[in-house]
């Protein structure tokens, strides 16, 4: 009975996401479904992001949370639209929180929308919000061996960012190792090493992201 | 409706998780629920306490991941009883996957049992599994924001450790907000700072383990 209940969710969450696809396509809003694990670098990553786009692309911001507006706080400072949805308690967003979220965003005045997941790598791969693109941060504190632990989440994903490439030489992860196990999983996905706080890579991953939106 | 079936799952959890608590007391094993993000060092810090233990208290281990076996293999390697659980998917242990797996440990054998939860901040810590004591761990690289983003989980956590309190030195972390913070969600909390690399303060988590085992 509980995977009945399981499925009739995830079928109505399907139906929900596609029609916020809809709605995101008729405004012309390419919309990215941030996830990793708490503290990865979601929050910051916009913010490059935002900054690097600035005058050029046109960004809206969703900040998913259990609890607190601290990031939507941080985020607002660059004086974009953003708003903050709180789960409490649920670990993940669905379809029909973005839906209500896209209720309130100016869509008609922004090109990107970036979507920052609950931090948690487990069931926010499950749950579509009717965004375009799937990217993932893994960073290095977390080990190399997140792939085999988290394999639907590395599966679903478009792009991986691996984070906090700066603490390399203080960490034992084997980047080679890393992205086989990736590609082992999903030989699509693209694999970017980055830094939010030297700037590393950043211009490759807003690079790739412009291209995708132009392929829309 | 949803809301009806979540709080039916939840009280029949706490059932299962009485017996098992009883199941463990009869057998006079001491049942640590430890709980963090991916990546975080929950199995480095069983590693750690098995070490400092050896010869002195007989352990056995539960590995919870949502898939494969690679924790179990490392922690097998310390000549301890250790059993992998995988939750294909589920983002949490529960008390039914708990008792399972208690069938099949040599409890007799044990005096102390380390569960090492899914990586994850958030369900966890909604599901009891019948455990003595409930251990978080909390990681420099993640940031000082997590209590106000994750609440409940510091909340119900008796005692929270600082994990990779070696790259402080490297990131920005402010020892004194978080602890502050932690304490203003839950005043009885033991904090600890340690290191699973350089072993700092983990004689101070072992100890209080042991007063914790000695108190029971």
């Amino acid at each position: 009975m509980e995977i009945k209940v399981l499925k009739d969710i995830l079928s109505a969450n399907e139906q929900i996401a596609g029609r916020n696809r809809q709605l995101l396509d008729s405004q012309g809003v390419f919309a990215v479904n941030l996830m990793s694990s708490p503290g990865a670098g979601k929050t910051s990553l916009i913010l490059g992001t935002i900054r690097r786009l600035k005058g050029e692309t046109r960004i809206g911001v969703i900040e998913g949370d259990v609890s607190s507006s601290l990031d939507a706080e941080t985020i607002g400072k660059e004086s974009v639209p953003v708003i903050q949805i709180n789960t409490g308690g649920g670990c993940h967003l669905d379809a029909n929180m973005l839906s209500n979220a896209l209720n309130n965003m100016p869509l008609q005045d922004i090109e990107l929308l970036l979507i920052e997941n609950v931090g948690n790598l487990i069931c926010p791969a499950e749950f579509a919000l009717g965004e375009h693109k799937k990217v993932l941060i893994s960073s290095i504190p977390e080990g190399d061996d997140k792939p085999f632990k988290y394999p639907l989440m590395f599966h679903k994903a478009d792009a991986v960012l691996i984070n906090k490439i700066d603490l390399l030489s203080y960490l034992k992860f084997d980047i080679q190792a890393f992205s086989q196990a990736v590609r082992g999983i999903n030989e699509k996905v693209e694999i970017f090493q980055i830094s939010c706080t030297t700037g590393q890579g950043i211009q490759e991953w807003v690079s790739w992201l412009l291209t995708q939106m132009s392929r829309r």
